[in-house]
């Protein structure tokens, strides 16, 4: 039984993460959560999980006493102390994510953990000062926010820390995940807008709803992380998205059709945003020889169940 | 006439720089220097330079007095904290090189200065993670040190201030330069072996001596920086080097007609060195409507006879 260091357990794709362990045959992982909470915020529980240390992922001490308590396999790291929204303060996002995280890679050379699975972003590494088609691994990256500056420099001390300390590491720039376990106000538009739809509340576009990204359903990134976890290399630079490209506008009629009492304004809007986004995932599809993603109708479904049933709906 | 910020005006480019001013005619620039020293620590005198901040480059309150008093038309940022070799302190990295240049732009923006000349490495900046014959502007870039992680998050930031904040930035990665002005003993080999003929010490290479790399006459940089000085736009990414790739051996042979008594050792290395790093530099040819680089042995030997003639020589 392999123990995961799983670093942001609590947040929206950590908790995915841990319900995705639950729910595997043979309990084949244990784990260990890092997380500013000492416990999931709306009090979900997980059976994989052995320990919780709550602490600043900042402070080394927090993060060194782990690795002292415990022998750890691998680490995955899906912590993010900022959104894009609010990386506006940089010094607040260099000091917390980047210098965080190479504290973390020190203390993993120190105590021999050589592999590492990082959480980047499909969606804000790329930017759009080489445009193209679809953007692949090799593509130009020139974020336009701090958060996304900040995860393409840890990207790049990852790989120097697999040059030089012998460590394994994979990184998924995953393109925009939705459905269940999800509390986020400030990212997310589709649970976002969900959550509107069932409150009754109105859902305000910015911009048109033209825009178009790619939206992959959770269970779907956790399924796939676990399919290739085994499969690690010196250093592997994956795309992650599900391929369906969906503009804000087919989201809300989508949402529609299964709370039709959901409505939206448009907002009008300065920000220039990119007006289709779209990521190349055949380096994934060749890993994992093909794969059928949950349409997003499906996914959608799922995530309005579980939202439905969820009793602490704000 | 342009008042100029140059920042490491006292370094081995920066003095150039403002020697390439002084030769000028017509004396179009005045120049502002900031450095950590007061005046040139081997005492050459600058026409050009009207004044001098010594100062802290992470001490924000120091550059800020600066742009207080002074108008400034552009910055030159030349200023490095740190070489490859002494870059392992990746915290001292970060702060002292990309806080301090994050601070800088941030004045910029408050006091409406809006272009910037920053001097970012070409043979630090791409790694071998993706080898290819010669590497051009959109090459992959997978530094090994942090010295060319943090130039390389420094470029994606002014990238980032010249998209939000209307910045016209122009970066240049240089090949590795040498010539006169030179008096750092941690970087530049073919100033360190000029230096060590001339003294008659023993050279020590590190490896065979058979690694090729791009080496540019650093008058050659100064007359192409000053070529494309008002040529600039929102953002300029521009490798510089000389298209001449010499290999460690053949500089020392050529050092050795001009210097006959000289003569070095080979030390046995476990460093795995790049055996030949090649820039592109066709955007560079294209916008300059070619060039006349300065051929390897006439830079050596103004390099020499600079040298020769220097009182100080160590």
């Amino acid at each position: 039984m392999k123990t995961i260091l799983l670093l942001g357990g609590f947040g929206f794709i950590g908790a995915n993460i841990l319900k995705f362990i639950d729910a595997m045959s043979g309990t084949p992982y244990k784990i260990i959560v890092f997380d500013k909470y000492k416990a999931h915020p709306c009090n979900l529980q997980f059976r994989c999980v052995e320990k919780v240390y709550d602490g600043n992922f900042s402070n080394v001490a927090d993060i060194e006493t782990i690795f002292k308590e415990n022998p750890i396999d691998f680490v995955i790291h899906a912590l993010n102390t900022t959104v894009p929204a609010t990386s506006g303060n940089r010094y607040f996002d260099i000091e917390s994510n980047l210098i965080a995280t190479i504290n973390l890679l020190d203390l993993m050379v120190k105590y021999e953990v050589r592999k590492i699975i990082y959480l980047s972003s499909g969606g804000a590494i790329y930017g759009h000062h080489h445009p193209v088609e679809k953007y692949d691994e090799n593509s130009m990256t020139y974020p336009i926010s701090s958060y996304g500056i900040i995860k393409l420099t840890v990207e790049k001390y990852i790989y120097q820390y697999s040059y030089l300390h012998n460590i394994q590491s994979t990184i998924y720039r995953l393109s925009n995940p939705y459905g269940k376990y999800h509390y986020n106000d400030r990212q997310g538009v589709i649970n976002v807008a969900v959550r509107a739809a069932l409150l009754s509340n109105s859902f305000a576009v910015w911009g048109d709803g033209n825009a178009e990204k790619d939206y992959i359903y959770i269970e779907d990134f956790c399924d796939i992380l676990f399919k290739l976890v085994n499969n690690m290399s010196k250093f592997l630079l994956l795309n992650v998205g599900s391929g369906q490209v969906l503009s804000i506008n087919t989201i809300l009629e989508t949402i529609k059709e299964q709370v039709p009492s959901f409505t939206w304004v448009y907002n009008e809007t300065l920000v220039t945003d990119v007006l289709r986004f779209e990521l190349d995932v055949t380096k994934l599809l060749t890993m994992l020889g093909g794969y059928e993603f949950t349409p997003f109708s499906a996914g959608l479904a799922k995530t309005i169940s579980w939202l439905t049933d969820f009793q602490n709906i704000k």
